[in-house]
């Protein structure tokens, strides 16, 4: 049988734990994965790409488990009612091939996405920032405000969208949370005197969110919003001017904001400054850029610490389980009912 | 909500129908699909190999219709009582990107496999054959005999596995369906003067079903069991003297058993015969191999098919469906139980 996490059940997990302990802990497991990175075997995403969207799977795995993820990019999906990314997971054991869990991972990602960011942050901003400017207040936006004020100490966040609905929206799910919440009136409103500059905007386009003059110096730009071929958020002249730290190269080189860039232009993974291998920040005035598309890494690190939260649960048939193993046959057309769960 | 089809549902579903039914029903689908080859998004399988197997996705597309499946291959598996393949799948919708369905798929790709080497026998066996040996009585057996009593009129099956016990169950479950049922003592026994000779074995290694010594001319062979790198059934010899057909060339040169050719050995793939562009049998000595490794849009014309013939039933709340689709913190964390099933 294999473990089922519905919406339902997640919202359940996600409540009885708390925003913030959940984020503590699949920290704590993003953590751990970035620093065994060389355990793994990596591949960039899989996408299939249409004029509306991108469906992408996800696929990753080290000697015990395999993830994957199913994960789309509609940014059309809200003038219908509907969500622009809806993802979800599976874990499955290597020895095997058999699915142990599968689960939603739309709120599960943001999740996961906002504990990377701030796990790159905590390594990328200067100690002492205490301001984030958000930009792009949609479904990912509470979830990144939490999880830099849990890892770094961030108390004010400003808040900008050319929706004021979304923004009157994360403001009412951010009050009572420790948090200072500013409204802005601008881009430039929110970003001038941040420490920290968080984009997550959906368009699928080369949109310019953030203009080079705009970004002021030491400040850290967590952008997260730009994560497919077509699709980014900052103009190139600031990439020309920041150190810039990606997730996995391969797949940042066609997603990230640095496909604006020649092939030459550097990055560095963040795994390898978590491990100590490489430098992070290296100054004050120093401009650090996490140009984040989300890696299948994260995911499996997200549905690993899941199953420990979550423990045992319903489960789905989504596999035969004919007594005799190489008699798949028999148990449908000739042996009634022996698929049925009652029996 | 995405409609949920279980192996206890789907047990229901194909004894409802019945094989042969859902067999013509299943080639149909693949038919018209196959005819439309050029419609479609292809690429190779994604696989993560391990030293007892290989987890693949396979995801295919087309202007309407997402579909990907999620399968394995642990030759090992029998061991421990459980199944060398299982597999689920999905179809989603390419404009919004949203799943539609999720399925079992075990026994789906056992019926799909069978009815796409009987549409390749269609136009590659000789127009009079009626006696197929069968080498391998796992878990694929029956479902390709009874493809090939159906879409060729086979009426004689050779039974032959080193494990007699599987011999034992697949006469079985062919017993009282029209066919002749012979169990061979070896390969040789099975193979001389049969018309078509599938070969089902489940090693991962490369094996030596069938040597040249054992083909005639006139005869089609119909390799299903060798299907990932590393994993052979024929002597290469055979493929010199045989005019082969794969279903998608760059899977196929890696995992097929073309894999152990140069990489300008000729064939064909499947669509371009069926079309009517590429010539299949040319001549009643020609020995034809269908080197079948399954390929994505098999499952997806699988799924296809599936979707209209289950029709309505269970769905899983698999996505959170805010009322507001930016608002996905608000219904976990502020506003209690908007994600229930039951609000």
């Amino acid at each position: 049988m294999t473990r089922y996490i519905g919406s339902g059940e997640m919202a359940d997990i996600l409540r009885r734990e708390g925003p913030e302990p959940i984020l503590r802990r699949l920290t704590a497991s993003l953590r751990a994965d970035f620093l065994r990175w060389t355990d793994f075997d990596l591949s960039p995403r899989l996408a299939s790409h249409s004029a509306g969207g991108v469906i992408e799977l996800m696929p990753v795995s080290d000697a015990e488990l395999y993830a994957f993820k199913f994960v789309n990019g509609h940014p059309g999906n809200t003038r219908l009612g509907r969500q622009t990314v809806v993802a979800f997971g599976v874990l499955a054991d290597m020895a095997t091939g058999y699915p142990l869990l599968i689960s939603e991972m739309t709120v599960l990602t943001a999740l996961r996405t906002a504990a990377t960011s701030a796990l790159a942050a905590s390594v990328l901003a200067r100690p002492e920032s205490r301001s984030m400017a958000l930009i792009g207040t949609g479904a990912q936006a509470e979830f990144q405000a939490l999880a830099f004020k849990l890892a770094l100490g961030v108390t004010e966040i400003r808040l900008f969208d050319v929706d004021p609905a979304a923004v009157a929206k994360a403001r009412a799910n951010l009050e009572g949370r420790g948090l200072r919440l500013v409204c802005a009136n601008s881009v430039a409103e929110a970003v001038a005197g941040a420490d920290i500059v968080t984009t997550a905007t959906a368009d699928k386009t080369r949109a310019t969110i953030l203009t080079p003059d705009l970004v002021e110096p030491g400040q850290h730009l967590n952008a997260i919003g730009g994560d497919c071929p077509g699709k980014t958020e900052l103009h190139a002249d600031i990439l020309r001017r920041a150190r810039t730290f990606v997730e996995y190269e391969p797949q940042s080189r066609i997603e990230g904001e640095i496909q604006q860039m020649p092939p030459d232009y550097p990055v560095t993974e963040l795994w390898q400054v978590l491990r100590g291998d490489a430098p992070g920040r290296t100054g004050r005035d120093e401009i650090t850029l996490f140009d984040s598309v989300g890696f299948a890494l994260e995911d499996f690190s997200a549905l690993r610490c899941l199953r420990e939260v979550a423990g045992a649960g319903p489960d789905l048939d989504l596999l035969p389980e004919p007594k005799d193993a190489k008699d798949l046959f028999g148990p449908v057309f000739s042996k009634e009912g022996a698929f049925d769960r009652a029996a």
